[in-house]
């Protein structure tokens, strides 16, 4: 580990806090209460603090658009339409989510919502526990008792964040719910993307030399600097930074644009996978396949990462860590199938398996990022979970409309929720990506009215905190593909 | 919940024990130490009472059948086989772990060995601090506070031990390391049986009428009642025989022999596997995916059994559920990957796909079938991870030997120990299989060695009960495939 030292003292926070009381596991979800309460709004506005970004084009609703579509020129059975899509459902299923996304929607310049939500008379009147809890305690002697305040001096300095730098100025998908985030610290940055570049060549010989273009392009030191601002260290920006390049490597090299394919991928999948879930077995068989772990760029990049990971997380952040890869390897395996046989999932099929393959393993290692522990038992918690699970669903659909034009003009049928739409419910492609859109918002929504919810009822610190990186993550993530105009352009449909 | 009312109150073990400082994960699994310590043999010799079972044949050792193998005949490259199997590097493989085996394998008598064990002089003379936990606190008004007696009345009576009924006189694998069980009560054995019976007709429509024999013949309640001796009550014992039963219905129905097929496995499997982990998505999705659970026998029992589960389960514990869940279904994944593209494995590839494609899920719920709580963070200590991958690869192993000779006369190509080694290291079938045995043994010493040590640097009540849990259900596991003559008969290799 030649570039990463200790990672220095444990917070407060690592110490296991003793759970409260869990709450009776769910057996079958709820659907989400989608109203938005004075209590979320408060939690909510406390997590986005406000930011200029370059305002988008007016938005139109997606009703408007779907009026001017062409829907003849795009599906075969345009004819079925109206009847399979009535206006009076969509309208009924979209319910508050809908509407406060489309208020956002149509505000001219996000700085301004963000500004009208926090000026609200009922969220600034309100003094609630869990802002007390957020504050931390006050009095003399307090002070490193503050969550916020504990991580704060390493944050980049506000001034940077008044001045973006030249990627800041690229566009989001207009009609996205989503929060602006600071410009990344450039000096934190420009650290990790050295340091990344030196692990990925030195240590793990990640890529040929003529991917290395790719490598840059990918950016992956200003996305990790931006989802995870509450990191103490470079040192723990690194831990994220090297599991995601793994991870992208192994899609990359087993499932897509660099030699993967969906045939035998579940082997391939499985034998990575004991790169994180280490094999144990007879001392004859070892030796093979401690060497397998050398023999590929994605077993090489795992191993390494997660021996990273497990140096500096606990024995259950790196079990939940696990777990969530074990889903996103099942979520390719779901991918994979269905690429083979040439299936086209139902909608919510398709949103069932991109809960799987899904981004879900990145946020959730934001305490860990950050230093200290979620205990187990509140990370186990079925409205944990219900946060966790909604965050990463509304991260993956960022990726799916981001990401549209580039799947588009790549070689076969590649399916994102815009293409699945399209096909199931016999819509225009504008007409599907506008609706991806509504779906994507009403996520956002219930995940943050979920983590308000969470926030009252289990207001203890880490808690808390967790929830913020969360909600770090996601926005994060937002700005990473926004700005990433190396990898993504938007349609042309506004 | 016709037939399961509340599981009853809370042992004390529930509450969650403050874990001690986790061991630090390993980056590289060590290879196992396999010899046997004095403490090793002390807490095994306390895990299994002497029971008499019928005396296997006398077992001939691997190298003896080796010698006598008709190699030309079994493998097309016979003339290679002397070089490719060297006998002195069996000999250096095995090492001790081998030569425990051996020495148990040619005892006539098990109960004999048993007994050899107990009676060995260095084992009597230790008392450790290890004994004194198991046995709990003496004195006055401590009886409540026992372990072992707190379930002891729930035991069968010791009667029924002496006079087993008919399926135990059913033959083991000669040669193979086990220990013999006391008879499964048969009252509660009764009892489990018809409440099945009854859950998977009524409750949950499982098979057609022609599968009753088969359903029949599976005997999940003697199967349940061995592996889970320590059970409070018949609905403990319940919560894991319907997800023993829902775990093979979608093995069968997905994968295996009524109507499963490798293509297009991982779709379905994802789409089950949210009846256990559930998706979250917006208004307009969840009724589809709500009613996709009532769809099929595996997807109905999936969800009935874990609803069960999840009501008496923690959030942690269903959470580890879960992940062994997922784990089990990467497993199937990567089998159905190489069965679709026709690749033989190595045979640590083999193995390393069996501890996914593995038993695990079911010994891991020992403790919530046993009304108590291992906590998550002592869970998650590598340690207890790999006293569990081993317990899991042991009786896994054991399923390859018993199942051999259905899976030869199966339809298709069945990939399990014995074949993979014959084909990769050019062994006759029958040198092959008793290489596996060997496999077996070496696997399951390993696991009690890695049990034994955990149990002496982590002593806590919770700690001690799992592993004795865990231990249990391989003893059960493997005495249900040597009296499930109805599914299995053994190779006539002897």
């Amino acid at each position: 580990m030649p570039d990463s030292g200790p990672l220095g003292p444990s917070l407060p926070e690592q110490q296991p806090t003793p759970p409260p009381l869990p709450a009776p596991d769910a057996r079958t979800p709820v659907v989400p209460d989608l109203s938005v309460t004075p209590t979320a709004l408060h939690f909510l506005a406390g997590l986005h603090p406000p930011v200029t970004v370059p305002a988008p084009p007016s938005a139109p609703t997606a009703a408007a658009v779907r009026n001017a579509c062409d829907t003849a020129a795009a599906v075969p059975h345009a004819q079925d339409m109206p009847d399979a899509v009535p206006a009076g459902r969509d309208l009924q299923v979209m319910s508050a989510a809908a509407a406060a996304a489309s208020a956002v929607r149509n505000m001219p310049d996000t700085a301004e919502a963000d500004s009208a939500v926090r000026n609200m008379p009922d969220t600034a009147e309100l003094d609630s526990a869990l802002q007390r809890v957020l504050r931390g305690p006050t009095g003399p002697g307090t002070a490193s008792l503050s969550v916020a305040r504990r991580y704060k001096p390493t944050l980049p300095d506000p001034a940077p964040r008044a001045a973006p730098a030249q990627p800041a100025a690229a566009q989001a998908v207009p009609g996205l719910y989503y929060h602006p985030v600071p410009e990344p610290d450039p000096a934190r940055v420009e650290e990790v993307s050295r340091r990344i570049k030196r692990w990925a060549e030195d240590e793990v010989q990640l890529y040929p030399e003529e991917w290395e273009g790719q490598f840059d392009g990918f950016s992956v030191g200003r996305y990790m600097v931006a989802c995870h601002p509450d990191a103490p260290t470079v040192d723990h920006l690194m831990l994220a930074t090297r599991l995601m390049v793994a991870e992208n490597a192994l899609d990359d090299c087993y499932c897509e644009d660099h030699g993967g394919s969906p045939v035998g991928l579940g082997g391939r999948l499985l034998l990575a996978h004991t790169a994180l879930d280490p094999f144990h077995t007879t001392a004859e068989y070892m030796p093979a396949w401690q060497e397998s772990l050398t023999s590929d760029a994605p077993r090489r990049a795992y191993d390494s990462a997660m021996g990273y990971f497990v140096d500096a997380a606990t024995p259950s952040q790196a079990d939940r860590y696990r777990h969530d890869m074990a889903r996103l390897h099942m979520g390719y395996l779901a991918e994979a199938a269905w690429a083979q046989t040439g299936h086209v999932p139902e909608v919510w099929e398709y949103l069932a398996m991109r809960q799987f393959n899904n981004f879900r393993p990145c946020p959730t290692i934001t305490d860990t990022v950050g230093g200290y522990e979620l205990p187990a038992d509140l990370h186990a918690r079925p409205d944990m979970q219900r946060v966790i699970a909604l965050a990463g669903n509304a991260t993956t659909i960022v990726n799916d409309l981001y990401s549209y034009t580039k799947e588009l003009n790549s070689p076969g049928r590649h399916l994102n929720l815009p293409v699945v739409i399209a096909e199931r419910e016999q819509l225009c492609e504008r007409d599907a990506y506008l609706k991806a859109i509504d779906v994507h918002n009403e996520l956002q929504h219930a995940f943050e009215a979920a983590a308000a919810e969470l926030a009252e009822a289990c207001p203890l610190p880490p808690v808390l905190r967790f929830l913020k990186g969360v909600a770090a993550w996601v926005d994060g993530n937002h700005d990473w593909h926004r700005t990433n105009t190396y990898r993504y352009t938007l349609p042309d449909f506004w």
